[in-house]
C-alpha cells in the first residue's frame, strides 16, 4: 500500500541543508535553504527542525556547512603559513561549529552523538590528510542513512507488538518528521499501514507548541491513516475506553536505568496507561540511550521561554503579567515503561545497562520481537 | 487585606440578566444584558456564563425571565377565560422555559436542582395566589444567596486544610467566576488572601477552552494572588516537585458512590496527585452532590463540538479533516478523592450516601473540619 511521506531535511544542489519550516505546519509547507551553521543552529533552536534524531542529521549537517566554509578559509592560511597550519584552521572552524550547534537544545542526546561522530571524523581526516569537506559530507550521510534504517528496524520490531487495525497513542511527533526515515514511535505505524493493517492513532495535541495536532496529525494524514487528536487532558479519559492497544512514544534521551525523557506530557501519559493497564512502550534509535547518565535526575531539561504557554500565535492567552512554567520535556521513570523497542532489539529498561550499545553500521538481523539483546 | 473578586452575573435595573461574558476574557471585560430566556439559554450553551453553581444561577434567573413574559401573557388571557385559566398559562410559560434551559448542558447537576427548585416555587405561588413573578425573583436570589454563603463556608473549611503561604493546584476555573461568590476551588484560596496567608496557585491552562489560563488565572491577579499557568501536559511533572501541598477542584456532579463529574483534565490531575502523595480535595455545594445517580458510569458526559479542539479562535492548528474527541468532562473515581469539602463538612467519598444531603437555608454552624456530618 503506497503512501507519501514527507521528507523534514534533504540537501541542495549546491550542499546547502534544505528543511521544511515545522513551525509552519499545518497550514504552509515552506521549506528554506540554510547555508551557514548559524541559520542551522537557529533552525533547531527555533524548532523548525526538531525530533531528536532529526536534530542529529540537521547539526551532522551543519558542521558539513562549517567544513566547506573552513576549505576556503583554509585555502587562504595555506598560501600564508603552509598546509599543516591549513588543517588546523579547518578542523578550528568545524570544532566551533560543533560548540555552536551543541547549545542549542540540552537535553536530546543524539545531538551529543551526531557532533561527537562529526569531530571524530574531522580529526580522523586530518591525520590521514582525506578531503575534509568530503569526509564530513560522507559522515553525514551515514548518520542520516543509519537513522533511515534504524526506523524501518524499529518499525519491524514495534509492528510485531501490535496487532492489525489496533489504535495505538502516541503523544507529540516522532514521527517521519523527527526522523531521517519513517519515525521512531511512528515507524510501527507505517509497517502496519504498508502492510494494510489499517492501524489508527489517537495523539494528543501535545501544548505548548502542538506537536501532536499539528505535525503528528499532518503526517498521518497525508498518509491515510485514520488519527483523532484529543486535548492533553483527555489522554487518561481516552485510555480508560479500553480500546488503544498500546501507547508508544519516542524519547529524546534514555538514563542507564531506563528513565526516559521525552516531550513534557509523556510522565502524565505513562501513569494513565500503567493504571488502565495498558504497554507502554517507548520507540528509540540505539543512540538515543546515554550510559553516561545514570538516572533521569541526571537529565537536564530544557526550559523554554513562558510566552510559548501564556500567548498564542502573538496574541494573549492568560492575563498581562501572569507566570508560566515550561520545561520542553517530563521523565518517565523506568518501572512505568514496559519495553524500549530500538533498532538493536526489544529490552526492557532494567536490561538496557547490560547491552552493548555501540553503533554498528547495520542492524543485526537475527533480533526477534520480545527478546532482550541475545548473547553474541 | 481587601481585593477585588469579579461579578460574573447581576440583576440589571428593569430585570433582565447581566452577565461577563467569560468567552471573551482575559481580553475583553464586555458585559452583557440577556432579557429572554433564550438569550439566557444561548449564553449558558455558548459558555459565555459557566460554572456549575453559576450555571443554576444563570438558569433560575432566566425564569424570571419567563415568569415576567408569561404575566403579561397570562394579563391577556385573563381578560378572556378568567384568572385561573390565565395562573395556568403563566406557569406554562414557565415549565416551557425549565424545559429549555435544562437542555442546555447535560453534566451539571446544579441546572437541575435549581430548575426544579423553581418549578415547584412556581406552583406554590399559583396554589397559594401569591404573584408568580416576584415570588420566583425571590427564589432565584435565594438560590444565588445561598451560593454565596455556601461558597464561604467552603473557603472557611478548606483554608483550615491549607497552611499559610501553601501552593494549592487546582484546574478550570471554580472561582467567583463559576459561582455566586468567592467560587468553590478557590474560596479556600481566597480565605487565605483574606487572612494575609500568602497562597499561590498553579493552573492547568485547560484546553479546550483554556478557563485556566483565561479565567483562573484572571481572577486570581486581580486578586493579587501569585498564579503560575503550566500546559495541562505538565500536571505530573509540576506535582512531582514536592511544593504542591493539595489539589482543589471543583465538579460539575458528584455521583452517590462519590464519583467526581468535573472538567476534562481533573482524572489526570487527581491520578498524577495520588503518585506524588498530595491530598485531592473537591470542594463543591452539597448541591452538586446527586445521589439518584449511583456512580460515575451513570453521569451523561456532554461530547462538545471537535472544532473546539481542532481550531484556536477560529483559525485551525490540525491538518483539514482530522477527527478529534472533545468530552467537556471526566469521571474521577472516588478511590483518588481524599475528601469532599461541602458547605455541610468536609466528608470522605464513602460517606456522602450516608448524609442528608438537604439543602438548609444557612448552613449549620457546629459542622467542624476534618468531620463528617455529625448526628443530628
Amino acid at each position: 500500500m503506497p503512501f507519501s511521506i514527507p521528507t523534514p531535511i534533504a540537501w541542495t544542489a549546491d550542499r546547502a541543508v534544505r528543511i521544511l519550516d515545522q513551525t509552519l505546519l499545518p497550514q504552509e509547507e515552506t521549506y528554506r535553504d540554510l547555508d551557514s551553521v548559524e541559520a542551522v543552529a537557529e533552525a533547531i533552536r527555533m524548532l523548525r527542525v526538531r525530533g531528536a534524531p532529526l536534530i542529529g542529521i540537521a547539526a551532522a549537517m551543519g558542521v558539513v556547512l562549517a567544513g566547506k566554509r573552513g576549505s576556503g578559509e583554509a585555502g587562504k592560511v595555506a598560501g600564508q603559513r603552509g598546509r599543516e597550519a591549513a588543517g588546523q584552521h579547518q578542523l578550528d572552524w568545524v570544532i566551533h561549529a560543533c560548540d555552536i550547534l551543541a547549545g542549542t537544545r540540552p537535553t536530546a542526546v543524539n545531538l551529543k552523538w551526531a557532533l561527537d561522530r562529526m569531530r571524530r571524523r574531522a580529526k580522523e581526516a586530518l591525520e590521514q590528510s582525506e578531503d575534509l569537506e568530503q569526509s564530513l559530507f560522507e559522515e553525514a550521510n551515514a548518520i542520516w542513512e543509519e537513522d533511515r534504517a534504524m526506523c524501518r528496524r524499529i518499525g519491524e520490531l514495534g509492528a510485531s507488538l501490535t496487532p492489525a487495525g489496533a489504535t495505538i497513542c502516541t503523544i507529540c511527533n516522532a514521527g517521519a518528521l523527527a526522523t531521517g526515515g519513517i519515525g521512531t514511535a511512528l515507524a510501527p505505524v507505517y509497517l502496519l499501514q504498508e502492510r494494510g493493517a489499517a492501524p489508527q492513532v489517537v495523539v494528543p495535541e501535545t501544548r505548548p507548541l502542538l506537536q501532536g495536532s499539528r505535525l503528528t496529525a499532518w503526517e498521518l494524514t497525508r498518509a491515510g491513516i485514520a488519527c483523532t487528536v484529543i486535548a492533553d487532558g483527555m489522554i487518561a479519559s481516552r485510555l480508560r475506553l479500553g480500546d488503544v492497544a498500546c501507547v508508544i512514544v519516542g524519547a529524546d534521551r534514555i538514563a542507564a536505568n531506563g528513565d526516559v525523557a521525552n516531550k513534557i506530557g509523556t510522565y502524565g501519559l505513562a501513569l494513565a496507561a500503567r493504571e488502565h493497564g495498558i504497554p507502554f512502550y517507548v520507540a528509540v534509535p540505539s543512540s538515543t540511550v546515554d550510559l553516561a547518565t545514570p538516572d533521569g535526575a541526571h537529565i537536564p531539561i530544557e526550559q523554554r521561554d513562558q510566552g510559548e504557554v501564556v500567548n498564542w500565535r502573538g496574541s494573549p492567552i492568560a492575563p498581562e503579567g501572569v507566570r508560566a512554567w515550561n520545561p520542553a520535556f517530563d521523565v518517565t521513570p523506568a518501572e512505568l515503561v514496559t519495553a524500549i523497542i530500538t533498532d538493536r532489539g526489544i529490552v526492557s529498561a532494567a536490561e538496557l545497562s547490560r547491552l552493548p550499545f555501540t553503533v554498528h553500521r547495520s542492524p543485526p538481523s537475527h533480533l526477534s520481537p520480545l527478546t532482550s539483546h541475545p548473547s553474541p
